[in-house]
């Protein structure tokens, strides 16, 4: 199998004027190395005032700090790399930009909230949860508002989700375009929230009979709205106003969010602070000029609303290339399913000739990310990582080629498609397509 | 019922003249108080310069934070009172003490690795990981030394574990002591683990068949050293570097510690750098003069590693009055067994004379905490709450005097008793026992 034949590679597309990118590519790249990510963590914590700390190499003749000293606790300085990231080239501002979680770094199924990626449209809103209200009107009996302590004495329930950005992956929907899995699939996270049901208060407020549609928006400046069937409403929504057993951080809608299972995540309307009960959807902007998928004939796609079934290897991956050479490697990644459960996952090592089942270790939840791994004893040849998931349901994750035969490459949004890791002799990998 | 003549409560434990422990708990309540709370949560975030923030109340007309703000993210401001706290008065040293989890401003069962309880001997090792080796030694066919990327290559494994000092709620033993869940309960956390089972690195060693214990040892300055039966470390324990998804944190032994499923929490060596193959137990120091209980007749009984079935109602508690009044009313808390998964989950409104079974929520998984909640309309008068735990061995949590009975009151260790919370009229909640 030769290289050069088979593969579109995002390398080679690193050669145009785009600075901005080629830099960004560059320092993706440089952060790669494991080498390279021991001097960065290092100076990052040198110029912390760390300097002290590493070099101390026997903690034995060592006391370290006290209880006292961190009633709050942060990484390691030595995981100063472990980061959300944003693009520059990719938005005109940081305030209505997107950051990526960093999933090369991270394993097993939660996502800490430190790095769980941000999306939003007009900056992080700080809300004091003491003058926070959602309102509840238009077709119900009782218009209501809600504090946060009114929300909390509702019953509560605990569950694990992944919420994926519509947009995940989609600038490879043109090709390989990022070299790292932070940026191919990091608008992703998965957590456990703490909340109630969405149910309990739409009840309390009484929903009409012509009551069907949902507007949900949210409390910060860009007021983010979404309509929502109301079918979803009442079936597995939830206010959540917690995540990984704390609050939810400012970053992801404190005091309160909206959770919708399994759906894109621009509809889980963060800082939420009105509900209105309507007859049909609004065709706000966020769900017509954006969150809409257009087609090769010019026709959009709209109510794409469940994200599909998905997954992509974290590791290796052009962040985190091999560094231990040939002999045993594990091979580990990510699969999740809009639709319920992970059923199965299958990894190719030779871009999708052959493939192997791969091990699901961890807790199956439905509509949550599933851990998988393969061990292999790699023979120090060039590796075409691929890998496929398939769902309860029995959807099957397609090949990017299969996705634009039918849906074209106008689209940003629901890009599901198979991803490719080349993995050289020498360990560095890179996003790349087969053919 | 009267108050009374039925209670042993911890205020009226606080008139001796012990300033600090007065301090101590008069801070508790202070804090305990949801009007108080927003206060104090406004005072540090003022003394952090955040004022400009919590003046802002109408997130609508300002731009937030961008997406380049936060690279590792943090708690909103509003936040700043969960955090672990630590006791003064009760080791001579914040370097070899403990400091508690937060258990009553938490939910679901993943506990933040921001909170965690720390308890160490020697302070917090910070240890840099590309310098951190591993040696297996002692009655092995090839002693070994691994690095921390050579740990990496075998097969991984998620799970979620309770880790539960041996001493949480030791300070109850002699009667209701501290006034809120975080220190009567607090020295539990919940996380997930990524790591690899101990069996594989030891099988690379190969055990000599006279090998039938582990000395299990720390990279800190104390180097706490616990022995391990064989069964135990061939059945379940594992090597663990990620929790929550990401790196261990310095102060939960950073870069690897071991994790001994459903055993008391000194026995999970932090920072490990050590293990030493031999034919016997060795007796240190944290296996004979502490971490043993010392019965009614003087003799102390050993090897008491699992940890009992337990329950404990974090909200109400103390530290989380009920500010509502009467009607609707949420009642939450953790259960956990060393032996299993919780099968079932008590409470009683009435000091025991009556009980409810609690809906547990959330996954349930072995040797991990449970969430239960039971949601109450409350009628305003006085509440004994407390909660008793059933595991799928049919373990059954005891009362403080039932355990009493048997074990005296000289130890601090393994102390499951059912704790009760007096719930007044105004909702301000208090440590008693009931008689």
């Amino acid at each position: 199998m030769s290289k050069k034949s088979m593969l579109r590679s995002a390398k080679g597309r690193n050669d145009h004027p785009d600075n901005g990118r080629r830099a960004f590519l560059k320092n993706g790249l440089v952060a790669g190395g494991a080498a390279a990510l021991g001097a960065a963590a290092a100076g990052a914590a040198q110029a912390a005032g760390e300097n002290v700390i590493l070099q101390k190499q026997d903690w034995r003749t060592y006391l370290g700090d006290g209880v006292d000293a961190r009633p709050y606790g942060t990484p390691s300085a030595h995981e100063a790399h472990v980061i959300r990231r944003n693009v520059e080239w990719l938005t005109a501002d940081p305030v209505s930009s997107v950051s990526f979680t960093p999933l090369h770094e991270l394993d097993g199924i939660i996502t800490p909230n430190g790095v769980c990626f941000e999306r939003h449209h007009g900056g992080i809103a700080e809300i004091d949860p003491t003058a926070h209200r959602l309102m509840i009107h238009g077709l119900v009996d009782t218009p209501l508002v809600f504090t946060l302590e009114d929300l909390k004495r509702f019953p509560r329930e605990n569950k694990v989700y992944f919420l994926e950005c519509a947009a995940n992956s989609g600038m490879e929907w043109r090709g390989a375009q990022l070299n790292g899995v932070q940026f191919t699939h990091g608008m992703i996270h998965n957590v456990m929230y703490t909340g109630i049901k969405l149910r309990h208060v739409l009840e309390e407020a009484g929903i009409k009979p012509n009551g069907k549609w949902l507007l949900v928006e949210g409390g910060d400046a860009s007021a983010m709205t979404r309509s929502i069937p109301i079918e979803k409403a009442l079936n597995d929504c939830m206010i959540a106003f917690k995540m990984n057993g704390e609050a939810l951080r400012p970053e992801q809608g404190y005091p309160m969010r909206l959770v919708v299972p399994g759906w894109e995540g621009n509809m889980w309307i963060k800082w939420l602070r009105r509900i209105e009960v309507g007859d049909q959807p609004w065709h706000q902007r966020e769900e017509t000029s954006k969150y809409t998928d257009l087609m090769p004939d010019g026709r959009a796609r709209r109510f794409s609303w469940q994200m599909d079934v998905k997954s992509v290897i974290t590791s290796p991956s052009p962040q985190a290339p091999v560094t231990h050479g040939k002999g045993r490697t594990v091979i580990s990644g990510l699969a999740w399913s809009g639709a319920g459960k992970i059923s199965r996952v299958d990894v190719s090592v030779d871009g999708g000739r052959n493939w192997r089942s791969a091990r699901i270790d961890g807790p199956s939840l439905s509509r949550s990310v599933h851990r998988f791994y393969l061990d292999i004893d790699w023979n120090g040849e060039p590796l075409y990582l691929q890998s496929r998931a398939m769902d309860e349901y029995r959807n099957v994750q397609p090949t990017k080629d299969a996705l634009r035969a039918v849906r074209g490459v106008n689209s940003i949004y629901h890009n599901n498609g198979i991803q490719t890791w080349y993995v050289a002799k020498d360990g560095v990998t890179e996003n790349v397509e087969v053919s």
